[in-house]
């Protein structure tokens, strides 16, 4: 398959009508062709309206039919090999093992949503019959089921150019919950979007689906999306990225004539607690654990642990002893992109002019190009409590230490912090009653708590919430990983007194899709061929 | 019990430090004994403070004491007797009737909210265990589940001084899910608030709970809403009332560091569709159930029948015939407050005074104060679509006929029309087909459909949606009647390779709540003792 630098809308390979550029090899700097022109305002338009003409025949496709969709789009980016990996790794400088990696959680990904859509759970199916004799007045048969919101944009995001980006979470999420969608590709990655993106198209046209359900649109600045989200067809947005960014789309989104939901999955230190016990015992483990975890993927992850919090023992000491002798050895990595980068150095700089806070270490110097250099700072918790910069995040392999005096300063310190997408728990059983004094103001601060592991590394999963209080997201009642994320793209409908003839499916009186109903009051326990 | 004009911030019988006000007859426009002063900022701000420490311990108290507190407060609502119904009859000027109804529906729809608390499902607890030995990374065990938002603010409505006020959907909701709630009374109805508000608290005393886990204020402007809806402390809040009213509390949401959901339940004009065959068939019992529906309450429901619309024919021409001569004997109600009067009076003048809009019948004049006067307009869909005016809100007994001349102009009307609570169909199996090709663009638009009913007139129960498409609703995901209405005021937590001890109650191994978990993929199929 041959770049050819065109965007989709619907099944048209469209060149667009505004200023282009290109993807750039972060570890040289070198553009790499093909151009992508940015997609003029008539395009998005012409999307938008492509999906409105999709979808109220897509989000009634059977169960099966979305599904088969869903593994359809697998199986083509699969059938895209090496070809894939090797442009992500220009455009990214990401390690080919990890991309190979990504691409097997995309696909799996899409995979796991088809078996949710089949499963049915998420219609939320609740029926009420008929009560013709109840006083003093009569109840009507009443129905409820889920149903798609509407088109849906979706942003790519530049730190997972397959997992988070045209054929990602958000992505796998609309368009199994009905949605048609228009993806946004990040600038960073457009090549390995249009493959991606020629991949669902094709997996669009085996399946016979309405061409809407899916267009992918280029832009190097700002402009595509905001007017995506100003569209008064596209009736929810999926972002993975910065704060400032998301904050743009929620503003956009909140000064339509009619508001809808953006689901913006922004920023996150991911905390992380050593409780006494745990760092007495096991200080070394604990060091080459958080120094593994900060430095993975040049700590380009949402969930890299940027801040550990700590009662100062003799233990603590050691362990920031062993994470000084562990961090220079950490060799420098290429980022994602010059931009990047860029906020990198300066977010590691406001660190180092910051009085309250010292270096503890400092990792390898790159000799490439936007190479990103560990460092570890630490601080006492009166300055942490004082200083609302030092919780600000610093996107890459930048973590900091906050030295509490007491029991109740950590306690000041977790219940001080911002909203988190995770927060970590190290320790030991002796900890535990100390752990269950944190845990409420924990369960208020993060969408994870984990214990004795660390954040980065999200699994795909029934039960994973990649997700949080504001600002680590803008809507902490979901999640954008896991089979729950479809639960985002949906808004019940109640139906009364319908004749069976005239109900959707899934809400007939036969049953006919098996599924689980909330049936006058009960959950029904069995479904047929279980 | 004797009224004492004072409000309560968790506990404490507290007079109000601001400007007083008192309930209004609106039959004599007389006020009523005793005066009500506002919350103060300070006020406001105690009672934002016990609902913040009240809430950890509440929103773990068990699913068992959780629900015995809702079935306290329905009790203690109970026995407030006939002295709730008079004073709400004084300050409303419903019928005693109708209350009693209303007193009825509000106490089932608390221990229809104790039923749901018991059996749990709300919680969505999802396990996906450990896989230590999965190539080519282990999974975790995770498990997630739902906890509370936060403290969350409910505002009193003035069309259902019980059902929707203090103790009303929204607050039953809330506490359901284990927020702490703070209400602010609606100023036409401050000594039913105060009763019912006095029940709640007794209730909480009985269950032993966080006194903070109510607290109820009073404010005859927007300071103490405002104020509640901007504390840090509130994470959602629950509104019923005008669009204005439900846009400011958006924006004020909105315009927070951390911004909330607000759930505003704001304007509605149901537009039911009459078909073709219908019409022909019945059009005299037609124009009788709506005649009924229309004047029902004096049209002070957000469900009340706004809107017609109807393909040209003689049976329409008949239909309306019998709706000229029905309305002409339906008398004057007193409305809610002269304010209500006063914005219904200014609506009926806006059509009047529109060229576009004809009269077509108009009801009995009324001889006391702040008398509904029913009113019904007929216009030609040509006129509805090019005047926005004419699909504005008017609450109270007034429509407007809407005739279209072919199928198509109805699809126009239909696409046209603003997010709304229900839409009606009255069909007979002739028109079966057409409705079928109107269905995806009414369950767009709306968030209950209903079949040869009347839009007056919500089930409280599992199935039902009130809610609906902004400007319906400020968030259309969501029900504010019904027991899905609990799901509001929660966001799931995932919990990581956590030790049982350390797991909340309902994530356990053991599974001690019974609960059908999404096991490793699978819904379990039994419940212990079903």
């Amino acid at each position: 398959m041959t770049l050819t630098g065109n965007m989709l809308i619907g099944q048209q390979s469209v060149t667009g009508h505004r200023p282009a550029f290109r993807g750039i090899d972060p570890a040289t700097n070198q553009a790499l062709e093909p151009q992508y022109a940015g997609a003029s305002a008539e395009q998005v338009e012409q999307a938008c309206a492509l999906a409105w003409a999709a979808q109220d025949a897509y989000r009634e496709t059977s169960l099966s039919a979305r599904a088969a969709f869903l593994e359809s789009i697998a199986e083509h980016i699969d059938n895209l090999g090496d070809e894939l990996i090797e442009r992500a790794h220009a455009e990214t400088g990401l390690p080919r093992a990890r991309l190979e990696g990504e691409r097997g959680r995309t696909c799996q990904q899409l995979r796991l949503f088809a078996r949710t859509v089949r499963a049915g759970e998420w219609l939320d199916v609740r029926v009420d019959h008929a009560q013709p004799q109840r006083q003093p007045l009569p109840r009507s048969d009443l129905r409820q089921r889920q149903i798609a919101l509407g088109p849906v944009a979706v942003f790519g995001a530049s730190n997972f150019p397959l997992a988070f980006s045209v054929a990602g979470g958000d992505t796998a999420a609309a368009l199994a919950a009905g949605c048609p969608v228009i993806v946004k590709a990040h600038s960073a990655h457009p090549g390995t979007s249009e493959l991606v993106g020629r991949a669902v198209a094709q997996a669009v046209k085996a399946c016979a689906l309405p061409e809407g359900v899916f267009s992918l649109l280029f832009d190097s600045g700002y402009e595509v999306g905001i007017a995506l989200v100003s569209d008064w067809r596209i009736k929810a947005a999926g972002f993975t990225g910065s704060r400032t960014g998301g904050l743009a789309l929620m503003k956009a989104a909140q000064a339509r004539p009619e508001p809808i939901p953006v689901y913006a999955e922004m920023s996150s230190i991911n905390p992380v607690l050593l409780f006494p016990a745990a760092l007495e015992n096991r200080a070394q483990a604990l060091a080459e654990g958080f120094v593994a975890s900060l430095t993975l993927g040049a700590g380009q992850f949402c969930t890299n642990p940027g801040l550990l919090i700590a009662r100062k023992s003799p233990a603590l000491d050691g362990f920031l002893s062993a994470v000084a002798e562990l961090i220079p050895r950490s060799a420098a990595q290429t980022m994602l992109t010059p931009g990047i980068f860029g906020a990198y150095q300066a977010g590691v700089t406001a660190l180092q002019d910051n009085p309250r806070a010292r270096a503890v270490a400092v990792g390898q110097v790159g000799s490439g190009a936007n190479q990103c250099q560990t460092h570890v700072f630490n601080t006492e918790a009166a300055d942490f409590l004082a200083d609302q910069r030092l919780q600000a995040e610093v996107f890459g392999a930048t973590s900091l230490v906050v030295h509490c005096s007491s029991d109740e300063e950590i306690r000041q310190v977790c219940e001080y912090l911002e909203g988190q997408l995770t927060a970590t728990l190290h320790l030991d059983d002796a900890d535990l009653a100390l752990a269950r004094t944190l845990l409420p103001t924990l369960e208020r601060k993060a969408g994870r708590l984990l214990v004795n592991g660390w954040p980065t590394g999200v699994e795909v999963c029934d039960a994973m919430v990649h997700g949080g209080p504001y600002p680590a997201t803008s809507d902490a009642r979901c999640t954008s990983v896991g089979t729950a994320a479809i639960l985002r793209f949906m808004r019940p409908v109640c139906y009364q007194d319908f004749p069976d003839s005239l109900l959707p499916t899934a809400l007939q009186q036969t049953n006919p899709l098996n599924l689980r109903r909330l049936l006058d009051g009960h959950r029904e326990a069995t479904r047929h061929g279980e």
